[in-house]
C-alpha cells in the first residue's frame, strides 16, 4: 500500500513503495502484452490530463494506461498561450475535481505546482513533470526497465549524461536509483552539471570517456536545443563531439551495458543512430514499460485514496 | 417526456418539462457520486461535440456526461480561425449526422445557429450556447443547484449581477426562473442592463447595494474583460468598486443567501476570493451538478427522439 | 482473408480482396444502422491516429469506426508547425507502436510515408492519404456506395471531374474502378489532367459536356482553391463556368446517374447546391458508408495480422 494518495515525486517514496510499484507494473506488463490489453479494474473512475506544457508522448502514455484500466479519461486542454496565474490554476484544478476527476495528471513548467494542487483537491494528483523538479513516472519506468534487464538495481553503476541542471528526469532518477542501492554518476559539461548536485550522493565527471568506464547503464538525456547560444553549450557539433554517445564511446562501458533515453531523441546530437538502434538500446522498451508503470501508479493510488477516505 | 427531441432554449420548455429534467438529474447525481460513476443506459449511441467557440469547461462537462451514460463521444474540432459560412456550417452538421451522430452538442457565436441545425438534421441538437441568445443547460444546472439548496425555486428572490445585455447565461436563467415562479432582479450599469429587458418580467437595479437587499440567491456573471475600453465600463477597478461582490455587500442579502457564478471567475473583478471561497458559495457544486443535468438532458432527449421516430 | 496486414493503397489489392472488404462492410453497415451501433469484436486493441495533415472528417471517421469495433483509440497529435524529418517520423511511429498500437492510421503530405512506416513497425498501417499518391479507404467507400446504388460496378461508366493531377482520391478510385471492371473517364482542364495518366487505361476529356454523356456516376473532386492564381486555373468563376456541375450539365449524363463528392464541397465552384442537395446526390451516404468500410478494413487487417504472427 502506498502511504500517500498522490504521486508528487520520487523523493517522498520509500524503497519499499518503489518496489511495490515495480512489482505491480510487472503484472500489468503481462496484461498489455495480450491481444486484449485491458482489465475492468477501474471502470467508472475518471482520469483528467491537465497539461500546461505541450507533450504528446507522456500524455498519450497516461491516456492509454488509463484506458487499459477501463477508466474514463479526458484531456482538459489548457490554452498554452494564456498566462496562467496561481489563482486561476487552482480554480481550474477545483473545477476539474468538481467535474468528477478521481485522478488529475498534471504537467506544468513551474516546479511545485503538483504539490500545490495536492493540497487543494481530494483527487489523487500525479506529477507528470513539474519545472526542473521531478518527473517521477519517468524514473519509475526507467527503474522498471533496468530491473527487467539487469535482475536487480542494487549495486548497478548508472551514468546519466547531459543537461543534468535543467532535467527533472535526471533528478527523479537520482532519487530513485539511490533509494534502490545503485551507484550514480553524472556526466556533462560543468555548465550543465552543477557542483551542488554532489550533495545527492552522486559522482560527477566532466570527461565522458572517463565517466563511462565500468558502467552498467548509460542514460542519455535529451539536449534542449534552445539552450544553445545562451552560453550553456556552444553548438550541436561541439556538444556531439564531447557528449554524444557513439559506438566507440559505448565500448568504454561494461560489455553488457544498456542504453536508455527518455525520448524524443536528437539523433546525431546526444546519440548516434548506430547506438540508438543498436542491440544495447532499450529505448523503445522504456516506452512500453511506461504504460505498465503508469497503470500500476494509478491502480495503487486508487487503493491509497480509498484507504484515506475511511 | 420532453415534447421536442432538441434542447434549443429554455424559452421553449414548460415548467413541467424543466422539473422533469431536474428530477431526472437528481437520480444521475446519485450515480456520479459513486466510485463507479456510470450507467450502461446509452451504450452504442454517439454524441458529437461541435464547438465553434473555444470552451474547455462546457465541452468537457458534456464529454463526461456522455461517457457516464456509456455513449461514444467525439469532439469534432472546428478550426476557429476559418470563417464559417452558413452553407458550410450546414454541410458540417449534415456530415456529422451522416457519421452517425445521435446527438449534436453545438456552441456558436451566432444566435440561432442551433435552431437552424435542428431544422436540418435528424439527430437531437443540444444548444451549448449560441451568441447572446441562450445557454439552456447552464440555466438548468443553476436551477438544480438552487432547488437543492433552497428546497424550491417558487418565490425565491434571485439577483443576477453584471453584463446582462450580452449574457446568454442571464437570458436562459431569466426564462427558467420565471417559469419556476422565482422573482428575478437584474443588477448592473445601465450600459449593460438594457431597459427593454424589463419586458421579461424582471426588476432592474442600477445600484448594487439596493439590489441585493432581501435576495436569496446572488448570481454573478463573468465580466468580459475585452468589453472594457469600448465604453461599456471604464476599468476593472471601477467595475469592482460598483459591481464587485464583497463580503460587506453580500451581508445586504438574506442571511442564508447563496452565491453562484457560471465560471471561470475573474477574482477581484466581479467577485472577491473571500466570497468565492466562502461558505455561502455553491460555485463548485454548480460544476458537479452540470454533469448530472447534462446526463438528464441527453437521456430525456433520447426518449423524445425514439418517440419521434415512431 | 487479406494478403497483407497493411492497407497502403488500392494498387496492391486484388479484385477479390476489394470485394471481400465491400462484403464485410455490408455487415458493418447493418451494425451502424441500429440504435446500439457497436460490436465488441476488437475490444482491447488499440488504434492510433497519426495525422500529419489537418483533417477532421477522415480522422473522426476512423475514430468512430474504431470505437464501434470497441477498440481503444487515441489521436496522437502531431504539431503541424514542426518540420518533420524522415528520421523523426520513424521515431514517432516506433514510439506509437511501443505504446501498444495494433493499428496506425497515418496521413502525411508526402507520398510513400505509409509504405516507409509499414517496413518499420509490426502494427498494421492504414494509409489515410499520402501526398498525391493514394487514399485507399476513400476509394473503397466510393466503390461501396456505387455498388449499393448500382448493384454492380462491372461495366459502369464513371466520370471523375476536376484536379486529377493532384488528387490521391482520383488515383485510388482509378485503380479500384479498373480492377472492378468499370470504365473510367477523367474530365478537367489540360493543366489538371496530365496526359501520362492515360497509361492507367482511362479516357480523358477536356470538355465537360462531351465527357458527361452516357456516364452512370459523376464523381466531382474538391478543387484546391489555393492552386488558383498559380496558373492551373484562372479563377473560381472561370472554373465553375467550365467544370462546375450544374443541373443542366448533369442532364447530359444517364437518367439514373448518381453524383458523388469526397467532401468538403466548395458549393458554387465545383458543384451547385441544386445538384449537391438533389435526389441524385449520394454525398452524405458516402460519409455514412465511410464508417462501415473503415470498420471492415480494421477488422480484416486484424485477421491478416494475427495470421502473420503465426
Amino acid at each position: 500500500m502506498l502511504k500517500s494518495k498522490h504521486l508528487l515525486g520520487i523523493k517522498d517514496l520509500s524503497a519499499d513503495e518503489i518496489n511495490l510499484i515495480l512489482d505491480t507494473a510487472s503484472g500489468f506488463k503481462d496484461v498489455i502484452s495480450r491481444d486484449i490489453k485491458k482489465v475492468p479494474t477501474l471502470r467508472g473512475r475518471t482520469v483528467v490530463n491537465l497539461f500546461y506544457e505541450p507533450s504528446t508522448r507522456t500524455r498519450t502514455s497516461f491516456e492509454l494506461a488509463s484506458k487499459r484500466l477501463s477508466t474514463d479519461v479526458v484531456n482538459f486542454s489548457v490554452p498554452t498561450s494564456s498566462v496562467v496565474k496561481g489563482e486561476t490554476l487552482i480554480d481550474t484544478a477545483l473545477t476539474v475535481q468538481a467535474l468528477g476527476a478521481d485522478f488529475i495528471v498534471i504537467r506544468h513548467s513551474s516546479s511545485g505546482v503538483p504539490h500545490l494542487l495536492a493540497s487543494k483537491v481530494d483527487a489523487s494528483v500525479i506529477n507528470a513533470g513539474d519545472g526542473t523538479n521531478e518527473h517521477p513516472t519517468q524514473a519509475l519506468l526507467d527503474a522498471f526497465t533496468m530491473r527487467e534487464k539487469k535482475g536487480s538495481i542494487e549495486g548497478l553503476n548508472v551514468a546519466i549524461v547531459g543537461d543534468i541542471a535543467h532535467s527533472r528526469v535526471a533528478k527523479s532518477n537520482i532519487y530513485c536509483l539511490k533509494k534502490l542501492g545503485a551507484k550514480v554518476r553524472l556526466i556533462g559539461p560543468p555548465t550543465l552539471v552543477p557542483d551542488v548536485i554532489k550533495q545527492l550522493g552522486v559522482d560527477t565527471y566532466y570527461d565522458m570517456n572517463a565517466g563511462l568506464k565500468g558502467v552498467d547503464v548509460v542514460m542519455m538525456l535529451r539536449i534542449q536545443l534552445e539552450r544553445q547560444g545562451v552560453g550553456l553549450f556552444p553548438s550541436k557539433d561541439e556538444y556531439f563531439k564531447h557528449w554524444g554517445l557513439t559506438t566507440e564511446r559505448l565500448a568504454l562501458a561494461n560489455d553488457d551495458a544498456i542504453v536508455m533515453h527518455p525520448g524524443p531523441m536528437n539523433r546525431g546530437v546526444e546519440i548516434t543512430s548506430s547506438v540508438a538502434d543498436g542491440e544495447r538500446s532499450v529505448i523503445l522498451e522504456q516506452v512500453t514499460n511506461g504504460i505498465a508503470v503508469r497503470m500500476a501508479v494509478i491502480y495503487l493510488l486508487e487503493g491509497a485514496r480509498q484507504e484515506a477516505k475511511q
